[in-house]
């Protein structure tokens, strides 16, 4: 049985990358604590622990756009892995792009261009 | 101008992956904290902070396999990047396979599974 392993970081996190299990884009990158990754493998659907919340984050817990885990792949160290995910409503990314990388550094003019593609509006996702 | 946030980690370490910039298979994910950031940038090769060895890490200087950073992008929180990197040799790992994340973990038997390929064997490109 082989375990990961949450020492290496001073807060106990590991990284956790969600990547489309068709398309292979990255998603986004979020943490992991033993007790998320617990319940990522019970629920079967990614949960991470928000750094700013100190809380166990279910992703798409208030917009219903939950990860289903397809695949997991530990790196060499076990201290990093990668959840292949079916991203329920398209988008990751809480600016309603599909993946949370969607804007491209220009290492030239060291700005930013926005390159990825919006799925929704987050004003008519998250308002109440 | 846009800046990394490096202040959210208590070590001042954020995320890069590296991913395939054909195949946008992940490579690996290591740190970089600001100065191997502007190594990075200047150099045009991916550098890292070695948490092991606390030290700036030119990947592939010992093994001449580097990374030459083809595009960079950031996430929604400017605190991970992508690198999209050509990978000389063909493979990032230093066990020899083409990505890090060469094991897949099966959570009904917690086990993990070899389904990476494997490009060299490690004794002879790091021993002396």
């Amino acid at each position: 049985m082989l375990k990961l392993d949450f020492s290496k970081s001073p807060d106990g996190l590991i990284p956790a990358i969600a990547q489309d299990y068709k398309t292979n884009e990255i998603l986004m990158l979020a943490y992991i604590n033993e007790e998320s990754w617990n319940e990522t493998l019970k629920s079967g659907a990614a949960t991470y622990w928000s750094r700013s919340r100190k809380k166990l984050w279910k992703k798409g817990e208030s917009s219903g756009h939950v990860q289903e885990v397809k695949a997991i792949f530990f790196d060499c160290d076990n201290d990093t892995v990668i959840f292949k995910v079916n991203q329920i409503g398209g988008a990751a990314c809480h600016e309603g792009y599909k993946s949370c990388f969607f804007r491209q550094y220009n290492p030239k003019t060291r700005e930013v261009s926005v390159i990825g593609e919006r799925v929704f509006d987050p004003a008519k996702v998250y308002n109440n």
